[in-house]
């Protein structure tokens, strides 16, 4: 435990305050690669998962608990800045529909795409996927079911959105993310030696009688538009969902779901 | 078809636009039951589902395609207030982040807890579900499994927000909804003469190997602390969803629709 204590931040120009609210924008996410996480529940996720933040920001009076304190020293041990702020900054930091007592500021992690992939293994790739909501959840559901991670195709929304990361529970420090582009995830893809699964309307095989050969990558379309004509294409199976009724589609966290869990369902036990 | 011509208007004072952009507020909601879909494809859903509009308001010069101009012609013949808006009007009732060019004001339905219940129904009751994109994408799972409605038990958003509308993609218009306090409920529930299921973390059956017997009721409980003790203990069976890793829970829509669709997988046919 080093012996240097976190210094108290009362001011919102406060240039290391400053640079965690940038952190709201896109743009500056991207050139810094960090992100930010909210509350004590994502940070042990964090912790447990290996990262270290490179600062972290709590509520003055709010690190009396034994989490909080411990969260506090394996921030100081990383050698982050560790900024005690009144409830004012917090509060300009924090998400305002779901504010939180502490957060902290992580390097993105991204992957390439993978060279090497078992048998058994299930990836899941997202073309151009738009809502941060959506894309959180799905992060969460690929870490439920165990799958190796998501390859995120095209111009997606950013899974290091304070809105994704919240959704995904702390997932995001679980599920490995790759960046792709169209071409680069279609050559890729043709080394692929299991099933490239897609769920498409046109389907005449129902996502629950289908037999995946493995490894399978399942490839899901973007909210609105769904798969691609390349990516359709692409895939060396199509499925569907049943609907009822004159209803044609289902969220893009929940089809995505239901297709994972039929993919991976035989590996998983109560 | 009524001669009567739309009212153009520009002014954000005026006072029928002032009130239906009181209707951000739930309390307005409450004391009026009106509620606002944004959207031609929505608008579209609500025509076929037999709602009529007590407004329809849209933006100058955006009704000269035949979808759009049929859209008024049917507010018109309901007899509903219909408003041509200049840009600035309409960008103020819009939601900002999926602005629309055509919105109405709709009456909201609900009905009581069903008396009579075929062998082959599943209702589907949440217990003080607290997230409106939550309740609107479980809205557009219980229209796809053909399930015949949403209880909402105690205190729940409100399905009829903006938030909770727009993602319930037009399902709102098409799923009955009721509201009942736990008291009502178990009440209710005590003469049920099918399996009420519920998701649990100490189930010892998996959701994917139980047999339902229907009519069946699923009850799910709220983002965080799940099933309340009592509507635990209100149900004939419980089961889980088996998990990888260390995890613990999915998103509250997930999770429903991997229930509802075990539920109601043999009824549906792609």
């Amino acid at each position: 435990m080093t012996t240097a204590g976190p210094r108290v931040i009362t001011s919102l120009t406060n240039d290391r305050i400053k640079a965690i609210r940038a952190l709201d924008m896109r743009k500056e996410r991207k050139e810094t690669g960090l992100f930010v996480a909210e509350g004590t529940s994502i940070l042990v996720t964090a912790r447990d998962a290996g990262f270290e933040p490179t600062s972290l920001v709590y509520q003055a009076g709010a690190a009396g608990s034994p989490l909080s304190r411990s969260l506090v020293g394996w921030a100081l041990n990383a050698g982050a800045d560790v900024l005690e702020v009144s409830e004012v900054v917090l509060s300009k930091l924090s998400s305002k529909d779901n504010p939180q007592a502490m957060l902290g500021v992580f390097r993105q992690r991204w992957i390439d795409l993978p060279e090497h992939v078992g048998n058994d293994d299930c990836w899941l790739a997202l073309e151009e996927v738009r809502d941060p909501g959506n894309l959180g959840t799905i992060i969460r559901t690929v870490d439920a079911v165990g799958a190796k991670g998501i390859i995120l195709v095209g111009n997606s929304c950013d899974p290091y959105s304070r809105e994704a990361v919240r959704a995904t529970m702390g997932s995001v420090f679980a599920v490995p993310m790759v960046r792709a582009s169209r071409e680069a995830f279609l050559q890729w893809r043709s080394k692929w030696r299991g099933d490239v699964v897609g769920t498409h309307l046109d389907a005449q095989e129902d996502f629950r009688r289908a037999a995946y050969k493995g490894p399978a990558l399942l490839v899901m379309g973007s909210e609105g538009p769904g798969l691609s004509d390349s990516l359709t294409r692409a895939c060396s199976r199509l499925v569907k969902i049943p609907m009822a009724g004159k209803l044609d589609s289902l969220n893009l966290a929940v089809a995505t779901a239901l297709t994972l869990y039929q993919i991976r369902g035989g590996a998983l036990k109560i």
